[in-house]
């Protein structure tokens, strides 16, 4: 599905992800010639679209325009996307992009996660630990700006930190003229184009309605990223502010919060060919990328991170044998991989059933010679393609050592402590503008409260050991010449690998969040005085990571600018501009309600049924529909959210939108600007579409508005919520 | 896939599938308000099926009369089925009818079965090792005779003994009357009516054509029971006759037989909606049988021996990766046992689908309530229902025990070895009709053939010993009532199960067929002088097996007269005639070319085509396309083979005929009496066909003919077999 922990940890750690190069590389463009569905298109752009011509009955301008009460200030960002669908402030958005909260507010006693949460008064809705909710309030072009510190004598790295310093200043400038709001400054187009983005950021949100696990998350694993989908994965929650109307971390004091627009619930759905779109916050997108890109993510990158993480959920599933405590702890993170890893085996059959390299190549040989067959553009644009090949192959060849560096970090939780300690220590001491930006100011509150949230809601001592180990015996093996020093020196320590772990593991305090937190302040030279395995481990390998940062800052300002060639050319060469590429920031994605063929002899139809939930239920996990749900099935009480085609209720539906990871939660929009259904996943077919789009095959899956409001009714007993819905 | 060794097994032990009850029970009645596609009918009936009114174009006479040349004639019995398509004896059947064969013919340095095998003259083709043809002569109803033995006074082991030796009796002097011919009795309705087939037997089979695996078998275990499907699963055998025309063994002198009547084969296929109907031989359907039977096999049979044959599964697979070699020992095993635990699996989610045992159980209440409603019928029917109940519960309690038994002889080879001698030296002591059929003179050459088969193609030590010692650990653990003296004893006669068993292994010589071969002739009190650890052990659990056969003859004449009754009150309820149950003699079947839904919001689609082998293909087992293949289908070098809806190629295709295990290779013909495919499987959905058939989900997979002309012709180089078929 389109989860939303991978898209807070990409805003969280943007250091992280360019070590690991998954968004490296953006392109952007506009296109006037492009295939009526395809693209996720900056509200900006949207008045160029002809979107009444394509079926769309309201007014355009009304989606966007700042001047008025536009469907913009309806949607939010919350890790993925949600929607406000009343006037007090209550949210949709989907069960699993609310899985983490639900999950920290569950006990063993109170087990929310499992049976589901229903908050009958307003006082009875519970804090949703970590979520927050933003509305993007304005954008506008600054690449002016930034690109005036760019000068012709940096080297790469120095024009990477350039601009990033930039950033930051214009983000302190907006904020400081903006009180309580957020700035952000997206990258559109590397070395090219920036926008600054205004936000509101909503820190009181609170859970009003989870359907049990086995309806939210029904089908679980198996049919992650499958159609045909039975899964009601729907959540409500509720945006509160201070009594004064401004944002505010939770207070019982709070009040709802007044959207200034919200979406009219359309209790009686969509039909097959209807136009539907969708606003939300796309991630990434890399369908701009040269071959060579391509080439490392499908033989190198994408087959080593899908091992890697089957190899982690088969250890917990073991792990989470013990006890169904245990098991909570392991669920979130197992849901993260195993939806990371079903996404990378599906882009791996979608780019070799489309055979697409081989088609990427084709297409820059034909670039090559375009460029050969003239001196001025072989000047110009000639070592472009073998650079960027040259960078690639490099990356190919370090590959093995980064992916140990890269997840030591990211799998052990309390190396990861204890390198956030180092790296505080290190950066805290920095002016504020010379940080790394998840250490300045405005954000270094969120690492202080994420991480007790962390330890309470995922760690377990013996797994995190377990994969400690492996990445050792995986260090262990690496070539001579990419021997990690410090690892190395470890692992001639002692006895053997295991014990050594095993001893490490002993003497650290890294587990305990109240040592962790007298440790935020320290300067370097004092954690060195500080007698913790962990900690002594993570200050020998920070000069490694240091090292690998100053690579890849090296290595993007040679990206931008080789890719800014890239564009240029291959629309010149091309004679049309590109669609533009997702970033994290507020689209639109528009398509028609239609199902499609997803392999030989195989018709997928656009809905499923509550017939369809009887017949994959089995009883037992991820397939055990509560008996009260098969028993309204059975008695047919459907009434006004019958599917009239159908004669039963439709449970989810498919689309023919441009979505990927982000747009999560996305309202589902007909052509009057009313909300139908919840987006919540690509089907498996159209997980290619972060490299490729294709109208045969990409298809997104939503929950029908319909199955929604009948569970909250039905099922739920939440009738009173359809009625602040303005359903009556 | 409706695999061969199944039935042939079946044919040769009656006596173990009577152990594992899966054939215990059969109907027969005939109907007249049946629906258009239901029914494996014997050729008397079809005049009554009006075939003209529901498509067919031909004479169905031509069908069968045993006064002309008659389709018939073209169809025979080899493991599954098969058909004459040339006067020279040229058969066409499923690869993996042939698979047992194939595998048998190869040998790591000439892998037939990897490569596939072309026999380019007569002299080049091989024989097909332990394959034999027959064809269906004559039948006649001998109810009558049979059952004149049937006294009153006799209990059930007695009345089932009666008839058994009637039986035997009628075959002797069939086979007396009609030398050469080969004389069988079906049991068309248990206790009630019986049929004398006569069969000629062409023992001189061999290998025409074979297509490499990576095209017979494409998507192996993935694929089976599997739409859409890809599977080129067809192969070319021939038939051959001593030079007088009589069938006889194996001699290089032998002349290709030629059959009264072949299929002319039509290389233009057929259409969606188009007619068609199948010859063959199915095995077994349970269509009649009460609640009490779905019950156990649901509950207790399917599941335990699903898990089982997954176990072993896993085990062959282990020891397979030790070399090609012992791989080769494994294969057809694995797949003989995946095929079967994936078609329980079907049945057992098919039968929860369709809640077929609530429905059933409602049938029997309302079928009780009309035997209560008059005291004449509660005195002839009221015991009927609670008396089959009470069996399946004996069944249910002794299963654990059984199971050790039946499994013993059923997959531990050597001991499987062991009993047959033991079982040989105390049958073959008996006059010849007394004999358990598979000792008996006329079958016991058999036996004595397929051991060293067995033993060359499929055992390998260490699996044999680890199925073994599974079988002591379940049978340590049997409940105390229900222990095996002789496991027992053995258990407590070492230290631990391990080195027994180990022992056991070490001190037998039964891997050794020249050994094997110097003690069929002995008598009992001979082999208890020699000095064999599983002979001795084979001895020692000989009066277990010979006390279950005792209970399994008595309960089969139980049986037999409670099933006839339940028939007759059934029918007298429903005011119905019953559709004929499969039990492995000739049957037509017919149906249309169609697709279906599988499920909610699935379409499957009735063709599948070469592009899908591309889509597929990864270039691993059992995706593993031959490039020369995948080369020819780029070129699209398709010719008179396209399918002129699609425009290419089509694979495999679906319609909704009544088939079962046994019909793999059967015929697929036209409106016009043409061969258009050959069938070799079902669809996972109508693995349910077994219990209940279903306009709605049971579809057959069948080669489209195009595919396996054009495989042929262009891949096989064999195109002076399309001139032998009489297409130019």
């Amino acid at each position: 599905m389109e989860k939303q922990e991978v898209m807070l940890k990409k805003v969280l750690k943007v250091k992280n992800i360019l070590a690991a190069f998954s968004l490296v590389l953006i392109f952007w463009g506009l296109s006037l010639s492009v295939r009526a569905d395809e693209g996720m298109w900056p509200l900006s752009e949207i008045q160029k679209l002809n979107l009444r011509e394509k079926g769309l009955r309201m007014d355009p301008s009304l989606i966007y325009d700042p001047a008025r009460q536009s469907l913009l200030y309806a949607v939010v960002q919350l890790g993925a996307t949600g929607s406000f669908i009343s006037e007090e402030g209550l949210i949709i958005t989907n069960h699993h992009v609310a899985f983490g909260s639900v999950q920290a507010a569950s006990t063993p006693e109170k087990d929310y996660l499992k049976n589901g949460f229903l908050a009958r008064t307003r006082a009875e809705e519970i804090p949703a630990a970590g979520r927050s909710a933003r509305i993007t309030e304005s954008f506008k072009d600054v690449s002016a700006e930034v690109l005036s510190v760019v000068k012709k004598k940096m080297n790469p790295a120095e024009r990477t930190l350039a601009v990033e310093r930039k950033i930051k200043q214009l983000v302190a400038a907006a904020e400081k003229a903006n009180p309580g709001k957020r700035a952000e400054v997206a990258e559109m187009f590397p070395g090219k184009s920036y926008w600054l983005f205004l936000y509101t950021d909503l820190r009181d949100i609170r859970l009003v309605y989870v359907p049990p696990l086995a309806v939210g998350n029904f089908g679980g694993e198996d049919d992650n990223w499958m159609w045909p989908r039975h899964t009601g994965d729907f959540t409500l929650m509720r945006a509160y502010v201070a009594p004064d109307g401004k944002p505010a971390e939770y207070s019982p004091n709070n009040v709802p919060f007044r959207p200034r627009t919200y979406l009219k619930v359309n209790p009686t759905g969509v039909k097959e060919g209807d136009f539907v779109f969708l606003l939300g916050y796309p991630g990434r997108t890399y369908r701009h990328l040269p071959a060579s890109y391509i080439a490392f993510e499908q033989k190198v990158r994408m087959p080593a991170v899908a091992d890697w993480y089957e190899w982690q959920i088969r250890l917990m599933e073991e792990m989470s044998k013990t006890s169904r405590e245990v098991a909570l702890k392991h669920d979130s993170r197992i849901k993260g991989l195993a939806n990371t890893m079903k996404n990378y085996r599906g882009k791996l059959a979608g780019l070799r059933r489309l055979n697409y390299l081989a088609q990427k190549q084709q297409e820059e040989e034909a670039l090559k010679a375009f460029i050969q067959a003239d001196p001025k553009r072989q000047a110009a644009y000639g070592e472009v393609l073998p650079s960027l090949e040259k960078i690639y192959k490099d990356m190919e060849l370090n590959y093995p050592r980064s992916f140990v560096l890269d997840n030591l970090r990211r799998s052990v939780i309390l190396f990861q402590n204890a390198m956030t300690v180092v790296e505080a220590a290190h950066e805290r001491q920095k002016p504020d503008l010379e940080r790394n930006a998840a250490y300045m100011d405005r954000n270094f509150n969120r690492i202080k409260q994420r991480l007790p949230l962390t330890m309470r809601t995922s760690f377990y001592l013996p797994t995190d050991l377990a994969i400690f180990k492996e990445l050792l015996k995986k260090a262990q093996a690496l070539p001579g010449d990419q021997k990690i020093d410090a690892l190395s020196q470890l692992l001639s320590s002692g006895s053997n690998l295991d014990e050594i772990a095993n001893d490490l593991f002993r003497k650290t305090r890294m587990q305990d969040v109240e040592f962790i937190n007298t440790l935020w302040d320290r300067k370097p030279a004092d954690l060195k005085q500080i007698d913790d395995s962990m900690l002594k481990l993570a200050l020998s390998l920070y000069p490694e990571y240091l090292e690998m940062e100053e690579t890849n800052r090296a290595r993007k300002g040679q990206l931008d600018e080789l890719q800014a060639k890239l564009v240029d050319i291959r629309q010149e060469f091309l004679g049309q501009q590109f669609i533009p590429d997702a970033n994290g920031t507020l689209r639109l994605t528009y398509g028609r309600v239609e199902g499609y063929e997803p392999r030989d002899a195989v018709i997928y139809k656009p809905f499923t049924t509550v017939q369809g939930v009887v017949e994959k239920t089995t009883g037992r996990e991820p397939y055990d529909t509560p008996p009260a749900l098969l028993e309204l099935i059975k008695q047919k009480k459907f009434g006004r959210f019958t599917n009239p085609e159908l004669k039963t209720v439709s449970v989810c539906l498919l689309y023919s939108t441009d979505t990927t990871g982000g747009n999560s939660g996305s309202p589902i929009i007909n052509a009057d600007g009313e909300l139908v259904g919840v987006n919540f996943d690509r089907t498996w077919e159209a997980t290619i579409n972060d490299f490729t789009w294709s109208h045969d095959f990409s298809r997104s899956i939503g929950v029908d508005i319909r199955y929604a409001l009948w569970i909250l009714q039905e099922l739920g007993g939440a009738g009173y919520l359809l009625g602040e819905m303005g359903i009556e």
